[in-house]
């Protein structure tokens, strides 16, 4: 009998950089040439159906006039396509292609494309490198910083996945021009959940430029873009594995994600948000953490980016409760909720600890009231 | 237009521990009291339809009799069940047993429940921790330093997985008196690999007491298990990415994945293993890495552990030639070959380079030939 020591102790690099900016396809070859991912030559363009024309073709073009061996691979645009049968499809294209562990993955596109991609790349060959091309205000301020890639399963959202990083993230503003609306203002519930959790600036800095934003006037969207990587960086920053700071970016999610699955994807994800951070204000109101005049401001800012504020009639209020206890914040039966301090601030429960325990009957009421 | 900079350079300690003996049932349980997993009282215990009756029932009955919630995941015993489906059908049985993020996976079996329940474990939650249970010799040999998880698909062998590292080993010796003798002697395929590669005195003892090996004697049976650790961690730690050095472990498995696939399963993974190492000893000596008499010493040991050294009349010798080129170390269509240099050492291409380039008619002319 014996044991022995296996010693795996390492420092570890998985420093990126993030660059925002208007049409960034050529900086990306520039990228690829100056040694961005080494002597990889090899490209599997992900991408979904909505993309693919304007910028997957594009792109894979762009390498393949760069002297690059690159392929495109579409999937149905949407939610429900980020599935382990998705990423199933996608490896074996590859494979069918023989692309093998000398690639490099880049995701063109939404929120949905870098989850599905990120996974894609990490499980591929053991790990090969890969690149976000974000195409989206979402992706913007959610996917770009974290290193989150998953895909979602019939029985739970997300939880089949692993923190994957990626080797440069580009943000590409002038891509949401071509957006629906929609899909422009949902992503601003993500931007507008990032000022109250960490900016009062911010906040008061959307308040006043709503409109340049709505118009998608360029510097208002890059400010909008760095302020959203700064954010988030510096709360993923201080805790990678989602032990603990990492749970405050669930502000608004906790009712919303039950709204968007209760709802069936009726809601988009930021509209679901924004109705969750409606409710969540209003807790932190209740619970003394934020005056009226900030619940309200909130409320009025949201309302002012033409996010929907009131829970749509359709929806089962019963249901919606009863599905708050499939968030993976529950703890031992235990309903809990991030709640924001003041603008800006968040509310630390207890050390490493921000997510607070509440009681069911509180968020049926709050739930009832919108 | 703006960059910004993700700094995520951190050190990362994956040190765990191995364990050699016989029944350690009883010492994993005490080890998870100990706290070798924090305050996790939650154990998904995956293995196979071989293993279930001998060693899951056993080690779920003492986890539940210590207190805590156990489940046992079993999937059909053999290589063919390392697939994609069947981590998701792993996957959706614990997400329908309610396990979360609070949960630890204990891996019972051979290589192929190691490196499936690894790979589960690595993405379920975007990873939880896992223990590995190994009750083969080949699990001890292959399996249990590395970090390698996988699965297989149609289209490749072990391509689709990722490194994670368990939090323990146990490679309980008194397991392989259960195993069929042609799994033992599969086993030392990879146990007479690791000597050719690392160690001539280690060849000599095998060679010397394959006896008590073949019959399972205690004393020759730690021996080699620990061997087997010291050898494939030298290599391993130099490499943990597999870039260069880690290469080396591929000897005899350009040759013996591709019969193995070929045969259909048929062989054993350490039956195609041993054929390739034949041939890949055989082109040693053509390139004049090994003596004749070298040559022949690791072809009698092979022998002397009961092991094939010649391909079956059923396998098709163009298809394998074929086959050859599926293998992950081909580079640039070029077929690569990890060449032994004498006995316990290994051939350094170029500087990090491990793999030597091989003419297709070389290749093919030595595969006629055994």
């Amino acid at each position: 009998m014996g044991t022995f020591q296996v010693e795996l102790k390492k420092v570890v690099d998985d420093s990126y950089e993030i660059e925002v900016g208007f049409a960034l396809e050529d900086k990306l070859i520039a990228d690829l040439q100056d040694g961005l991912v080494g002597k990889i030559h090899k490209f599997a363009v992900i991408t979904d159906s909505n993309v693919k024309d304007l910028y997957g073709e594009p792109i894979l073009h762009r390498l393949q006039d760069a002297g690059y061996q690159a392929d495109l691979f579409v999937f149905e645009a949407g939610e429900k396509s980020k599935t382990r049968q998705t990423k199933e499809m996608i490896e074996d294209a590859m494979l069918e292609k023989q692309y093998r562990r000398d690639c490099c993955v880049i995701a063109v596109g939404g929120g949905v494309v870098t989850d599905l991609a990120g996974f894609v790349a990490g499980t591929y060959g053991r790990g090969v490198p890969f690149i976000n091309y974000a195409t989206t205000l979402l992706a913007a301020a959610d996917a770009s910083v974290g290193g989150k890639t998953a895909v979602d399963t019939p029985l739970a959202t997300n939880l089949i996945g692993m923190f994957n990083q990626p080797e440069k993230v580009y943000l590409d503003i002038a891509t949401w021009k071509t957006l629906p609306k929609r899909e422009v203002i949902s992503g601003l519930a993500e931007t507008i959940k990032h000022a109250c959790l960490g900016s009062k600036e911010f906040f008061y800095y959307l308040d006043e430029h709503m409109e340049e934003i709505l118009s998608l006037q360029k510097e208002a969207c890059e400010h909008i873009a760095e302020e959203n990587c700064k954010i988030k960086y510096h709360v993923v920053m201080k805790d990678e594995r989602e032990s603990g700071l990492r749970e405050v970016l669930n502000l608004g999610h906790t009712v919303g994600r039950a709204i968007e699955t209760v709802s069936d994807y009726q809601l988009l994800h930021g509209e679901a948000v924004s109705i969750g951070m409606v409710a969540e204000a209003k807790l932190a109101y209740r619970l003394g953490y934020v005056t009226e005049q900030e619940r309200d401001a909130v409320i009025a800012l949201l309302d002012k980016a033409e996010l929907p504020i009131r829970i749509p009639e359709y929806i089962d209020r019963d249901a919606l409760v009863k599905k708050l206890y499939t968030d993976k914040k529950v703890r031992d039966g235990k309903l809990r909720f991030v709640i924001q301090k003041g603008i800006g601030d968040i509310v630390e429960f207890e050390p490493g600890v921000f997510a607070t325990p509440i009681e069911e009957q509180v968020a049926r009421e709050i739930i009832m009231s919108i």
